[in-house]
């Protein structure tokens, strides 16, 4: 809820998937994304509106990233890049993670 | 993928809940969304770039849903507003429907 009367944007949906390499080579042959990055635990590709992110589940939780200040619901973890986020579970048990990405890589969130 | 050089576009993800209503609430309680529509099975929420829709286990897989030709990934349902969809696998089970909204519809996707 960073702005007032404007719509939360969302940064990414993360799915788990068993072979990172293999998930991608079939989401890139169907459609029209970008490969934002990719190593053997985890890809970001970039469709035109929003990102799809591809996990391990023994890494990670399916999970869907919303733009926010993660310190209004909770302590943030930082990350390696400077980003920070907050994790919670919706009613349901689905994960929500609250992202600010770090100050200069904030602006590709808008791409 | 449905124009050259141009990046495929998520219409919305699908996560499954237990209490549609619940679900809304959570949300809009917590972040700037819209709810573009909500009944006790389903719902669908805007947010700035992209949708989030609530589904009954029961009623429907949790899904993400690309805009594109339904046609070219096999035989499409046809919806009872005019879209058109075709569901399918990816290697590790998560479903993804192909989507073409009825052509009435169709500016909203950009919204």
């Amino acid at each position: 809820m960073s702005k007032q009367n404007q719509l939360d944007t969302l940064h990414h949906a993360a799915i788990c998937v068993k072979d990172v390499r293999e998930a991608v080579a079939w989401y890139t042959e169907r459609f029209h994304c970008d490969v934002e990055y990719q190593d053997d635990t985890w890809a970001m590709l970039a469709f035109d509106n929003v990102r799809l992110a591809f996990v391990l589940a023994a890494q990670h939780p399916p999970h869907l990233a919303i733009l926010g200040d993660p310190a209004a619901f909770g302590e943030p973890k930082i990350h390696r890049d400077g980003a920070r986020s907050v994790y919670m579970k919706d009613p349901d048990g689905n994960n929500v993670e609250i992202l600010a990405l770090a100050p200069e890589t904030a602006p590709a969130a808008k791409s």
